[in-house]
């Protein structure tokens, strides 16, 4: 028995979303089913709508409603310090410590050679030229502690350091929090070798 | 820092679906972010047509497109027994056994005083007529095996009784695969209570 072909659309269409499997395409369905039409109506219009409604800040790259993105619009940050990281999502770990006040920059990836990403995939050339203006005298590369997140920040500070700007790059180490039993060995050689005087 | 009130508005919308919490909302819509409109444009009709296009058949309350389902429609199939479930979307897990070969009836429900659910929040009227015209010798109670199921069943199974129809219900037990060691005391007590002789 198949479902009616509405449902059997729509249950397909979930589960391309990510971390939707068989099971919650199905549960998402029948709830659905189960809403009122102002409820499924309010969901697909914030859908279809997204796209026209969201593009990238035409300064730091992140997912803005306006030309320049609220973080880039604000007048009490500073422009001495560029922090650089992978994703638009990126920015609310940062923005969540409360600690950076400075400016973002947004790679929309990482370097990837077996992905086909290579540097022209990436928002690179921008990051250089507010660089070159002048006000910027940290960039921060907060990229990921992974192959493709280091690979990207030593392309970067290989492009950067040039320019006369100080390069730093986020710390690796055990997590706050957990036991260093269960770090594994990359992460506990990386904590060693970062280790800090007291 | 917040998202973009279009991207803050799906965020919020996603996470009223069951089973998507914070995290996988923001992933859903990034993802979305980064989709072809042609993608997002079918996922938002499918779900803006849903409701308008899916309805309940009317002879045993499954969802259809079509004024009965295709397994009320299907000549096929034996008139003679009727299998009760609770949700539509119980039935898909009776065909997969493929040993069933006669109709359905879905209550949309189960009987829970807490939950202000009783029984004319169900569809038993339509099951007691379907049963008094005379074809079904047989009524299997597939509720769930929860409180609320084995009260529906109980409660189904006096009013069907006087009709002078079979009453079953699907039998409780140890899971195939399972370890005994896993089954839980209420489970295992049901379990040793329907033993069958070999």
């Amino acid at each position: 028995m198949d479902y009616p072909p509405p449902l059997e659309r729509l249950i397909s269409e979930l589960r391309r979303l990510p971390g939707i499997g068989p099971k919650s395409a199905q549960r998402i369905a029948f709830h659905l089913l189960r809403s009122t039409p102002e409820d499924t109506e309010r969901l697909s219009a914030s859908i279809a709508g997204l796209l026209a409604s969201i593009r990238t800040c035409s300064r730091c790259n992140a997912f803005t409603d306006t030309e320049v993105c609220a973080t880039c619009a604000d007048p009490a940050r500073s422009d001495k310090a560029i922090c650089v990281v992978e994703e638009p999502h990126n920015l609310l770990s940062i923005e969540r410590t409360r600690d950076f006040r400075g400016r973002y920059h947004v790679l929309h990836g990482a370097l990837s050679p077996i992905h086909g990403i290579g540097p022209d995939e990436l928002r690179i050339k921008s990051l250089l030229d507010k660089v070159r203006e002048g006000q910027v005298e940290e960039v921060i590369l907060a990229t990921s502690p992974t192959v493709e997140g280091e690979a990207t920040a030593v392309y970067l500070s290989q492009l950067l350091k040039p320019l006369g700007v100080r390069v730093t790059r986020i710390a690796v180490g055990v997590p706050v929090g957990s036991d260093l039993d269960w770090a594994d060995e990359v992460t506990m050689a990386r904590a060693m070798e970062g280790r800090r005087e007291y």
